[in-house]
């Protein structure tokens, strides 16, 4: 692990030190786990306690939360932004050299840019053109007419169909389908004919893709992620959908088709949004949540229950189960009773 | 792009013609997006307004909304399975030559039918039998003993597990996964004990199976989907399911092991299936519903929430936790309060 | 297939016979399936209708079903634990050399112990250990730095991301994603900044990760799962989560990160568990439920909503919806009306 200076990690991501500026730093921990060398940071209050103990040897912080810190510390505004700064610093570099390995197939009308690394047994097929410095990895398959961006990272096992375009510095994790045949049926009386699915996805700059998470292509127009829209794992994404620019989804989430995400959304797992409705830019949504309708205006939405004891649970879903006719039957007027006199 | 005139369309899909049947239709686009050489449908009168200012050079549509159209016009009874067959005329078409692509990994043992095409590094096992016309893309792994049928289109990334039977004339998507072991375990006191999964998956004829969905192989008798069946992605499939033919299931949605579904039936996006129990025969599942045990009758079954303002839906669950008691509660005689009088 | 004596069964299984021993039996059926040469068993009480009519020819059982069997029996006194180590005769074995396949690309400086075996295509990095006997399909990808333990077992189509650490007798399905990226992400005035996510996956021994379950790598410290845990198919597990040992989680469900679950769990399918709590060793959480908060005890929690008819369900969520209010009208002094009297 390289090491660096406290006191030229304050410098080069503009923070102020306070403390040893010759502190050696070559990784990093979090406030409880700790240990000498690591620089760790305080961004959420629930981690404050773990502070006064920790061994860590520096801590990101805010102003008012360095007088108790027993280490060097670096103030910032936001401690959470400038640790994720410091924190690349000891990701696993980029091997040095580019490299398309032996045994890639390329069709030899695809264009690679400057600096590509395809890793083995990826396939590239006719008419694709790669971005350069982009990185693709091991058992990918890119079909024909795909355009990639520049300074892309496309890890193992990834498949994108035909025709999908995406943008630069976009991240593709493994495992993630994008561009596959939208679910369009026609009922006939001999069963389900294929719709054709003949829009394309398209993806903006600066995009996240979660592992194994799918991007249907679109039926007639495209499926549209604009610029620095972040998808997690295990994400369905239909088609027709469009996702505005900085919106962030978490795992699980399922999107069906023509639904329209405006701009800023942040969406939580296992939320299922129908189709052909619209939610307003900077919604949110807490996870497990249904979102069946177009939502009226930007706002705070949920419908999730958190678990109680299952014994509880089951008889007060069986007064839901009935909660219509309860409601109607309270409103009557209560007949007067005998005993109440 | 090849073009068609409108006339010559009409006449092999027979729909009524309205207006220049010389007009040529080179592609397809939505009404709202439109453009000169395409060709749209009107089918859910949501759109219906888009009609009249719409750009493309002819609609598909029903006899009742031909009035309003600025373009020619083909009648269709079903407006949107006529769009359906039409616009099969502009997909990309399959590569003229079948092709086993040199990388190829292919037991001796195996046999592929006559104009099989596969994608480069797709390994196939000992004793698989592969139909006529089958196209099976790229970094596939198809173990042993399987047996797919004709006409079918494998995608790339797909991993079959051995002894799998498909049908002819099936779609499987990219990173489906078909005969991986069901989740059998039965409890020791040295910890869980495999349960070994014997069974095999067997899917019908005409199914489609979307993108990283999983099938798990049955754990005595089979798994089994019979024809017609449509899976969207993200879909768990457990051990020995039935799935019934012509059943549309959509994305997300999780079926354990041993359910019963029948025939015909809509089944939404991300509802939960439980095990051993039985859904009739046209059964309608709104989506994010859970199915907890067999269902008496063919219906529209849901159980799903639409969200609401996350202050006011938590101000509702804290209520519904307490409901059995609330209704006890209102439900004894009221006892007549002074203030009454 | 082979055939054994049910006698040599019972020797073997440590299981009392009743009725003939020289019964061969050559494999597994379900009671009501049935067939001759096949033994089933009878551990769900659900099922015992079947077994006066079986076609099989021996059952495995408990001592109180034995007398209504019309064929051979094996008591046990866990029949379904018995069973499972009597089909694993009948599982189909491993082939019997250990082979590189000559397609496999192997890093030199990769480690692989005696008895590994390894599939076409696939791709194996710097400075990776395989313990011996391992047996990793087709078209997998491991990443620089993972150690392997011995006797695993990986499907076809894994990714193993940089650095995983995973025990002994490990079974990996087909599809599934472990140690990428987690889901870090800080906001910036420039939009969404990548936290680097510097942490492991650690997974004990005996752990079985289903088809396309995503497993994140840590952000700061490792993910962790422990010995004996067994994921089914397209679960997410986030960054930092762990998970205690002998812990069972069903398809479909998410864990969030640096949520800490315990041992001995049950989770059911569908489930959505939020991150930065802590669930009790021994819980168990009934499918397509919602836990929010760290639960206070071991319990049997729950909050999935079964399915009703829609009509009557979409009643009920509108007086649902308005709950809160309509409990607080109702607790209010009711203003004793005219008609009262």
């Amino acid at each position: 692990m390289p090491g660096f200076r406290l006191a030229d990690i304050a410098v080069r991501f503009g923070l102020e030190l306070r403390g040893d500026g010759d502190t050696m730093i070559d990784g990093v921990a979090t406030l409880q786990a700790g240990r000498t060398g690591a620089i760790s940071f305080l961004a959420n209050r629930q981690y404050r306690k773990f502070l006064k103990d920790t061994r860590v040897s520096a801590v990101v912080l805010a102003d008012h939360d360095a007088g108790e810190s027993p280490v060097p510390v670096l103030i910032a505004a936001d401690p959470y932004l400038a640790y994720a700064r410091i924190a690349a610093l000891f990701a696993i570099p980029d091997s040095a050299e580019p490299v398309i390995h032996a045994s890639v197939v390329v069709d030899a009308s695809a264009h690679l840019g400057e600096g590509c690394t395809v890793g083995p047994n990826t396939v590239i097929g006719a008419g694709v053109s790669i971005g350069a410095g982009t990185r693709i990895g091991a058992g990918c398959v890119i079909e024909d007419g795909c355009s990639l961006g520049e300074q892309g990272r496309i890890a193992p096992n990834v498949t994108i169909c035909h025709g999908t375009v995406i943008g630069d510095r976009c991240r593709i994790l493994p495992g993630a389908v994008i561009g596959s045949r939208g679910f369009g049926l026609a009922p006939s009386s001999q069963g389900w004919v294929e719709v054709p699915q003949l829009g394309r996805v398209i993806i903006g700059d600066d995009c996240e893709i979660g592992a194994n998470t799918t991007i249907d292509r679109g039926a007639v127009d495209d499926t549209v992620l604009e610029n620095d829209v972040k998808l997690d794992n295990l994400i369905q994404v239909a088609h027709n959908v469009r996702i505005g620019a900085h919106t962030v989804i978490a795992g699980c989430t399922g999107i069906a088709g023509s639904a329209d995400i405006g701009e800023g959304c942040l969406i939580g797992g296992a939320v299922a949004v129908l189709g052909h409705l619209t939610v307003p830019a900077g919604t949110r949504i807490n996870a497990f949540s249904l979102v069946s309708r177009s939502l009226p205006t930007t706002g705070n939405y949920a419908s999730g229950i958190p678990v109680q004891e299952a014994e509880a649970w089951n008889k007060n879903v069986a007064r839901l189960r009935q909660l219509a006719d309860f409601v109607t039957e309270m409103r009557a007027e209560h007949p007067k009773k005998e005993s109440d006199d």
